[in-house]
């Protein structure tokens, strides 16, 4: 079979299977991932054996430490997938939900109520934990799924899929509920980018690249998640302390993900004492610092920052810093630069919080707290899907009710239009 | 210039007017929509004799009397639209309004409050009122606008858009906020379509060929409106009188709109006894009737339906009849050939009606009312910008809610992620 036809056939059992999986009840959805998780944990030996294929051709291909880190797996992370499932059924159904309901001057009684997407598409890349948390998400919310996983990571998620397919089955889903897109070609990614009769949404999950190639080239409706160039400024009345945790939080506590911060911009009227006092916190976690010529003077011994820093998302354990003149200095910086992921402000001036969050555009923006909050779990969501960094649809951290649509329903006596 | 240039010099300028106007305070934008409302009344004639010009052209090009009569502007029409602005300034603004607000065990204060999308390209084909209706919802939302009417309307539009563009201005809205494309070349559209970096969603508004070829060739984010082959099921237990009137109402109040009825579908077991009910009622608007072999041996002297009657948007006086022996069999037909916009069922069984709203997806869903109901006037939003077709961020009728999105605003007390 040729790839087109492989990827249409499993979009196509995708797409029968929505059907019953739109009026399924919430107690099977419920039952499915339960069980789902004891399948997990009942063959933690096998996903053990499948992963170390993928850990060998690794090792071989000479993928990067980190890489490898995300490929592995071993009982501890088994059996935190598991209990993510878990705690995804103990979630309450997002389905039936009603948004709005009212009476019209006809007295028809309209509803807004939540009702699944259909067929989500995700794409994604290294890491096998995915997989699960993928399908659990879209399964709650009512959803089939379709995974397209990356090859390094071949053999773990076609074990896993297999694992939480059949569970899902045995307890109750509709055939075909998931689908796991072996065939790591390119070339199939371009078939489900075009599958717009079968397809709802695609929701790429990666790196920079993988999500420009989906933006682009993607006729099916698609939720952009991820790039975070994200900015604190600390304004002249910060409290010191605070500011330092913030900073050093939102800078080192994970480098490498999307809500952690890259640039740091400062008040020149508190930046030559704020600045040493900072470094000091900053240098037991070995972060190198790129300054504008203003930091540079204050700083002694730092690299000077160029036009592509104040663009960079880092990911790594380097901080751009620029002194600003004024609350609208810092505004300006982050309307330039800013992917609009996630924005915060250090400061005791309730005017100059006020302004901070409403003229900054962002998915999420903070007064006096770390950028890293930017997620689901902290959010309260209980799991996400990514993190959206597109306005229509869902922005910020997105959970199983961004997994969902919605529909009207109308009853009415008889009524027709005058 | 060339178009690439035209097209991108103004949609920078709207990039840059949307960083004001998503501030801008209700007031404003209210005092402004009057202002706008006021300009349009106090040039009724140079209105009109814009509009000659488009209407000579037209009919000289031989345009089809429908055609000529959307496009006709007229005192009456003119006035319509200025009271369409006034109305659309008594309206609650939806910038600001918190969705949910809640407090994480960390004590942070998280809000989700709507914002605008930014800027919202609008693509559409004849009617020059729509330049007025877009500009004004968009404008309310606190979005800046990009209007590309079509090419018979461009002296109509064009007099509209500097009318009410500088009327705006005057009342205090961003230089810029309204931008028209008077460049009615299809290469305009195609750079507007790509320019992601400055636009936020486009919505075209206009013929299923129209809207193709958005959806296929956009990066920038669509919002899909439109085609709408509705139906009607009459239940067994239906009141006939209730079923007739809803049918004639569905079918004849205006046949060329999208919530127009295109197929019924009516039980066997009173299909004998309330179909020459029905025709005797549709014959007195001309209906022509298309049947399966069923209807066809019921009704004497109507034309047998094909396949591609059951699949058709008539947007005309004809409406295809088909005979089913279950309310499974209904809602399997409609699965099959809805194009999920507005669905009815009419019945006294409550199991039934539960069953059909439940089962069938579409955007609205009725029980015992007619679907020329599914409209952003009728259901109380006070106008609407299209009605969407896509499960993504907005279905069913779209008014000032669904032209924003969304930010969390987050208050701290000095959190950091542990």
């Amino acid at each position: 079979m040729d790839i087109r036809e492989y990827v249409i056939e499993k979009a196509k059992a995708a797409k029968e299977a929505s059907r019953y999986m739109n009026c399924a009840h919430s107690s099977t959805k419920d039952n499915a991932l339960r069980a789902m998780a004891q399948a997990l944990m009942d063959n933690i030996d096998n996903i053990i054996q499948a992963n170390s294929l993928d850990m060998e051709k690794g090792e071989k291909t000479g993928l990067s430490k980190g890489m490898l880190d995300r490929l592995l797996l071993n009982r501890k992370r088994i059996e935190g997938m598991a209990s993510g499932l878990s705690k995804i059924a103990d979630l309450q159904d997002p389905i039936g939900e009603a948004i709005r309901a009212w009476k019209t001057p006809d007295n028809l009684t309209i509803s807004q109520i939540r009702v699944p997407l259909g067929v989500i598409g995700i794409i994604y890349e290294a890491r096998p934990n995915v997989t699960v948390d993928a399908a659990g998400l879209c399964i709650k919310s009512g959803n089939t799924v379709i995974l397209r996983g990356g090859s390094e990571a071949v053999n773990s998620n076609k074990a896993i899929a297999d694992i939480i397919s059949s569970a899902g089955v045995k307890a109750g889903l509709p055939e075909g509920f998931l689908q796991y897109l072996e065939n790591t070609d390119r070339e199939a990614v371009k078939v489900l980018m075009r599958l717009n009769e079968y397809v709802d949404v695609l929701i790429p999950r990666g790196g920079a690249g993988l999500i420009k190639t989906v933006v682009e080239n993607s006729t099916v409706p698609v939720i952009e998640t991820g790039v975070g160039n994200c900015h604190v400024f600390v304004d002249e009345s910060a409290n010191f302390d605070m500011a330092r945790d913030i900073v050093i939080n939102a800078k080192t506590q994970r480098p490498a993900v999307c809500n952690a911060m890259e640039t740091l911009l400062v008040h020149s009227s508190i930046a030559d004492k704020f600045l040493p006092y900072l470094k000091e916190g900053l240098d037991k976690y070995n972060v190198e610092l790129r300054g504008c010529r203003k930091t540079a003077a204050i700083l002694e011994n730092i690299k000077e920052a160029c036009e592509e820093d104040w663009a960079a998302e880092y990911l790594d354990l380097i901080m751009a810093v620029k002194v600003v003149d004024s609350l609208e200095e810092a505004v300006d910086h982050i309307y330039k630069y800013s992917t609009k992921h996630s924005e915060a402000i250090i400061t005791e001036n309730y005017s100059n919080a006020e302004r901070f969050l409403n003229e900054v555009d962002a998915a999420a923006v903070y007064v006096n707290a770390s950028t890293r909050f930017t997620d689901g779990g902290e959010f309260g969501f209980g799991g996400e899907i990514g993190i959206s960094t597109q306005k229509l649809h869902a922005r910020g951290p997105m959970g199983i009710k961004e997994l969902t649509s919605t529909k009207y329903v109308i009853h009415g006596q008889g009524q027709v239009r005058k």
